[in-house]
């Protein structure tokens, strides 16, 4: 088998590598199948995993370039993650560039899936919770309509009617995987609006200062880094017609207010932990955050086999044990 | 106002350009604003309307050619209702061809609007109850998910979703009207699977033999194409703040069954005219009709002023009035 995965530079295209590239091998519909060779593609030059058990190769260059995805698709593609994408931050401050890599980009990589694999490649693409947004109901259904607030939304909302399009013609076989907010998440904090659900456990946990602009309150739908991963490779072993007359599909996250997360920080890290995070209260972040749906019934995606984090405990827990530096496991493991 | 209607010459456009010469006005936000130019845009040369009081231009061009868009836009634009479109079976038929012009077209047409107004360009864009399909809930809402079951309906729904950024970005003031079936049209039975609903009111009642391929029981969601031309005229007057997080609205059809179809017939035309019926059962167009929603909950066209039909009778009324031949006036006074 031959695995594509678009944007494998970043931060899931990464962990899914490796994911993959430790186990040899993905699920498909009969089982799993043994994986040949696994490319890396993304504007810039991929880290290849260590441990492979498959052949790796990267390969820098734009999904917009169409000549690069002949190159990239001419050796065949069974299973295609497509990862590249600008995020929302980005998207919203340049219309063009989000259009560009996030609708348009889309749309080509799907070209070059058709074209490659005849209808047989399994197309894995995420999409995101942002594809909801404005007037919601109580607790957001699989049948509640995306109505995207912001332009990344929109495009990923556009992107996977293709996805849908696309597999039911038959040229295709694809699956949108809505993710939640994905948390904890490695590194520093960054432009996203939602950066202080990966900091105030991360930087806590690592000695260091995090920021809380919102209220405890606050509710989030999140999921875990390494269940983003594991929900990516159950993805490919679904059987097409589980789906049903869509594709996509929001992934079951948990929801958790920020002060749930402030007492399962306490729990592994101590008051001390807890002490490190300063309250600057930002209305704009609020705003935003606040917009984010927590409440929902993920009915399809139970039924197709995707899984939850077990609780805010777990989440924590996961990033200690795959991404926190030595300093948050000393911790850990003093408490 | 300067004011362009893309798919100038077809069915909706020509009656559309009627009403607007007629009027010689068209309502704003503020009330009813003097129409100073109007360019009929089609690919095929469009007629001009009799009767106008205001300027008229035909202009014969692709909206797929940026060149054509760029000299058609070059006087400006107030307003522009783009209802230039391929029908649902060629769109599923040609992929291409669906993609170029119901997506993409629709996106130059929406550039073209956004250089040409500087936001100001009120954007009136007709989708469709196609937008809707497989499972569903009982009752479709304006929260219920669009998930088209075929391409045109895939490429109206990324339609909308752009319509919705480009306007709360400022790039245009748009509104996206899905339109129920149109039903009683004028003309010639087509190719469409819901020809049937205009056929067995029509061809009757002027004399012809009308086949129906589908059970009594079936309901369907119309609208008078009277009442879709005053939906588009409307449209331009509400007051964009009032469409809330989504440009889309699902205008008011009302349902009724083929049997109300035919009771209504019986009442103007007589059991001679109910005779002209002749049943011949397609499991094939079942399939397809029965498909669509019939059941909506419209509040949101509701709140924004948009008004429904007052019955089956008032639109077979409609349809002598409007668009019968001469036998059918007959018959109906003679009744
Ligand atoms: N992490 C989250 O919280 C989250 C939530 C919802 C959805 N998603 C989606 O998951 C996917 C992966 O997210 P991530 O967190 O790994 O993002 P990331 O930004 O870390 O990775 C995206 C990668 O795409 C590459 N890329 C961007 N434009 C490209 C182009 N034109 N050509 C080639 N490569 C290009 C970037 O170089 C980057 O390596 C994205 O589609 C994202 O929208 C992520
Ligand atoms: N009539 C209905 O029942 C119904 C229902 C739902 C939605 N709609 C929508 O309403 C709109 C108008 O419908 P209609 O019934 O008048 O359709 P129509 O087919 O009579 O008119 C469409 C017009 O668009 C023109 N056109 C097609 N491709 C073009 C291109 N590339 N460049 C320029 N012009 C082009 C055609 O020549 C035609 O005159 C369409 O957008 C349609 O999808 C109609």
């Amino acid at each position: 088998m031959r695995i594509i995965i678009t944007g494998g530079a970043g931060f899931i295209g990464q962990k899914l590598a490796a994911a993959i590239a430790r186990a040899g091998t993905l699920p498909g519909p009969d089982g799993g199948e043994a994986v040949r060779e696994l490319v890396l593609f993304d504007q810039v030059e991929a880290t290849p995993p260590p441990e492979a058990r498959v052949a790796i190769h990267t390969v820098a260059g734009d999904i917009a370039d169409t000549a690069a995805l002949d190159a990239l698709f001419a050796g065949g593609a069974d299973v295609v993650y497509h990862l590249a994408s600008v995020v929302s931050a980005a998207a919203e401050s340049d219309f063009e560039l989000g259009m560009g890599v996030n609708f348009d980009g889309t749309r080509a990589v799907l070209e070059a899936s058709r074209k490659a694999g005849g209808g047989a490649t399994r197309f894995i693409f995420t999409s995101s919770v942002a594809v909801f947004g404005g007037d919601l109901p109580p607790v957001v259904e699989d049948h509640t309509a995306p109505m995207p607030q912001n332009s990344y939304g929109i495009q990923k909302a556009m992107a996977e009617l293709l996805v849908s399009d696309y597999s039911r013609r038959g040229f295709v076989d694809g699956r949108a995987l809505r993710l939640p907010t994905i948390a904890v998440r490695p590194g520093r904090p960054n432009k996203a609006a939602s950066t202080f659900a990966s900091s105030i456990i991360r930087e806590p946990l690592q000695g260091e200062e995090a920021v809380l602009p919102v209220p405890e309150e606050l509710a989030m739908f999140v999921l875990s880094p390494r269940q983003a991963i594991q929900a990516l490779v159950h993805a490919a072993g679904i059987p097409a017609a589980d789906f049903g007359g869509s594709r996509s599909v929001m992934l079951p996250g948990i929801r958790v207010t920020v002060g749930e997360m402030i007492s399962a920080l306490r729990r592994v890290g101590g008051d001390a932990a807890v002490a490190r995070i300063r309250r600057e209260p930002d209305p704009t972040i609020e705003a935003i955050v606040g917009g984010w749906p927590a409440d929902f019934d993920t009915a399809k995606a139970e039924r197709l086999g995707f899984q939850r984090d077990e609780g805010i405990d777990a989440i924590v827990e996961a990033f200690i044990e795959d991404d926190s530096l030595p300093a948050a496991r000393a911790a850990f493991v003093q408490h």
